[in-house]
């Protein structure tokens, strides 16, 4: 399974490549940059779909759907909007095909657009222009809505998961009477995202705001959350923006208050993408292959009979059978891998690089005894234990792999966070293990655009508490700082 | 709520839209032809999807993802299929925009593709040409993929859900090592798809193939399900195609098999889309507004608090959250309009227009006589009943009520499905009532075209027991046929 694998420290790129492809979780399409989520990738994002959209519901949201396709004159609506979008798009001109003579199809010429459409990269503008008809009166305020999706942008770099020409996602897109509920609404689903990310990717986030250039276009605010890769670099894992009253402006999506005075709506909008497959992957696996949190595993626990006879084949697989439905029982997702055609050792090592969290072997000599070989993913560690109380074993172990990993992985964030003071060690911290680095800025797109042309690190957030933070000197520029940011290398 | 609201009889074809609207189940958008499908009717397609997905699962499939563009030249590859589907697509042919000069935006002419990507209308070519890498051997078959997903067909005369633009499906793509598996599992689905359409949508659907001329394009063999509208239209409710080796040699998929042979896999697809809902509505809805089988229904049960005093309005809503919780614990969907915005006269007309299997009303006095009033959307009965044992009744007669439903509908299928023998009947039907008209034909594509051009009819399905049944002749040629074949005109 492993073999030609390359470990994260002989090159990381090709870690994470091979490890996509050889883990059956995507590959390359025949059209430039859009992938294939192959069956076991997809898996993994249905279990997040699920508790994401349960998280949403439980906040108050129900989901909806709108057009794939966004006129153009849509996007030169909102000005900022279009200077952050209306560039790299996949542009729909035609609607039909026709012979051409020779066996093919081509193009009809006579089948062009009045106006060209987009596919959209992001729907804010399609749904403005939808909501102006949902709004009359505070009465139909908030709206609440999300909608999980395809989405287009046109890549030129792409690496699977992490950017690709389509990706799946969700966005919200909320309406509400008044600026304060608009920004709580942009603080809450930031906090919903912290708590996906750390309770069920195990993965720790930073909270905080973008600056100005890496906002999104549109926004007033740009929330993020930030997480740490094992190479030591960052991954923007979420965003959620307060988006004003701009949206509701270029749409004209005005509501009656209750004082009877005509208002524009205030918005956000806020999303997770596929994207975070890719995150997933580079939080946890290791040279061993892919390492899942048992809470997004899509088989929490696999079970490999081992036999030689028939009889013992028949039994074996019996007693499989009964575990795997005693386990099912409270709930644990269950593979019993009962393939003929392929040995145990094939399979221990195909579900170890496919990062099943807990192993359960059985062979003759295990029913003899009543005992059950288990092996940990992320640790790699095996033992063996009674048949009696294994369902509560396993529960246990599988909170246990849980914790562990974020726990893991928040080490290694803290080991690879630095404070910094001077321009020589953030260039030295940057150029060779990376990780963030927390520095003094200006608060000027100048510095900012300097340090990135000279280190590539970028301004992945602003701490949502900046403002109380101890003031100091900005590392590059030297002039003062309202405090410390956070800077790194990102995906 | 159902003022303006055509009644069936007056104008089925406006009750139909004024429905779908004045419901929120969904509108046009700015996009011509795509619509907008609103949280109330998006819920619909959610309760359809999880019971659909849980169908697909536990008959062995999983879901992956396919990209949304693919080449032009795959629609090529296939010469049936090329004429069923390359025809109204949406035709990618820039991949960027610029500025205009004038506060707009342009296709930039210089980002023009090489070669053209279609929208998909279906994915049967970017799939095998995918399954071209999945498949050596026949251990890696058979392949049962599904994929939930957006697909585009230009249509020029749109009807929310019934024909749009863009809709939402599944499409299940098979891949297997001989004819037989893959007839079965053309087989099995349409199996699932009667099961759905029947015990989900309480909707009876004839089972059958499709002719020559109405076969997918591709496909060796079209199975289809068949349902009856309250116009006595008929309705194409889901297809499952058994396609051969087509696909297969088309995009060179081969497998070795067990005895070392390089063999063509064979291979199945199948699918419904958001257009169900459209059949859901035509097939249970009146003049009051939409009615649900309590299966798909979002909230099966809404309870409405009845109350002037601001002290009753405290107790009616406790006891009413109390109720809500009680039927929660046996999975009922329950809606408490608490809303202190709406007299409840508003609640009622708005919740039975939307089509809520069960209303429950709570006032002061029935605090006093432990009693609550329960009202049927689909009966519009209504009658008082003893709080105790509520939750039992409120089980027992959410079954009812979708089994009253079914009956229903399978009344009015039986009462407008007629066996017809002269040429003047079948036009004097086909022209009054509609419905199911079962009739001899030829088993020509002559008469077939010839049939559908003086009466609109087509040939809905030849019945799967066709070759064994009684043989006669032709209602519209006079010549031999093998069998009757069900005739109706059709959305």
């Amino acid at each position: 399974m492993a073999k030609n694998f390359a470990t994260r420290k002989e090159d990381y790129s090709k870690w994470y490549n091979d490890l996509v492809l050889k883990a059956d979780l995507a590959e390359n399409s025949a059209v430039r940059g859009s992938m294939v989520i192959k069956p076991y990738g997809y898996a993994i994002w249905e279990m997040m779909q699920s508790a994401l959209d349960k998280m949403f519901k439980d906040t108050g949201h129900v989901n909806a759907y709108f057009p794939l396709f966004i006129p153009k004159s849509f996007f030169s609506k909102e000005a900022k909007h279009v200077e952050g979008f209306a560039k790299e798009c996949a542009v729909v001109t035609h609607y039909r095909l026709k012979n051409d003579g020779k066996g093919g199809v081509m193009v009809d010429p006579d089948a062009k657009l009045e106006e060209e459409l987009i596919v959209r990269p992001t729907s804010e503008t399609i749904i403005w222009d939808t909501y102006r008809k949902w709004v009359q009166s505070w009465r139909d305020l908030p709206i609440l809505v999300n909608q999980w999706a395809n989405v287009v942008r046109w890549e030129m770099r792409t690496r699977l998961f992490l950017r690709t020409a389509e990706f799946l996602w969700q966005e919200g897109h909320t309406a509400h009477a008044t600026k304060t509920e608009a920004e709580e609404e942009a603080e809450r689903m930031l906090g919903v995202y912290t708590q996906f990310a750390e309770e069920f990717m195990a993965m720790p986030v930073l909270q905080g705001v973008k600056s100005e250039n890496e906002r999104f276009g549109g926004a007033l605010e740009t929330y993020c959350i930030e997480a740490l890769m094992q190479d030591g670099k960052a991954l923007q894992a979420g965003t959620s923006h307060f988006l004003g009253q701009n949206f509701a402006k270029a749409f004209d999506v005005k509501y009656l208050s209750k004082e009877n005075k005509l208002e524009h709506v205030w918005a956000t909008s806020w999303g997770v993408s596929t994207r975070l497959i890719g995150g997933l992957i580079m939080t946890h696996s290791d040279d061993s292959g892919l390492v899942l949190p048992p809470k997004l595993a899509p088989f929490q626990i696999v079970i490999v009979p081992i036999y030689r006879k028939e009889e013992e084949r028949i039994a074996v697989i019996e007693k499989g059978k009964e575990i795997k439905a005693d386990l099912e029982r409270v709930g644990i997702r269950v593979k019993l891998d009962d393939r003929d055609t392929q040995k145990p050792g094939y399979k221990f090592a195909e579900w170890e690089f496919k990062g099943v969290p807990l192993r359960i072997a059985i062979g003759p000599r295990d029913l003899q005894n009543n005992t059950v070989e288990l092996a940990r993913r992320d640790t790699l560690t095996k033992s063996f234990t009674e048949m009696e109380g294994l369902r509560d074993k396993a529960l246990d172990l599988l909170d246990e792999i849980q914790d562990n990993l974020f726990q893991k992985a928040l080490k290694h964030r803290d080991e690879n966070t630095h404070s910094v003071d001077t321009w020589d060690e953030f260039k030295e911290i940057i150029k060779n293990d990376g990780g963030f680095v927390m520095a003094h800025w200006d608060g000027t797109n100048e510095t900012e655009d300097r340090i990135k042309t000279e280190t590539k690190a970028t301004i992945r957030s602003i701490p949502l508490d900046y403002e109380d933070s101890e003031e100091g000197i900005c590392v590059y520029s030297g002039k003062p700082s309202k405090g410390r940011v956070v800077f790194a290398k990102a995906y």
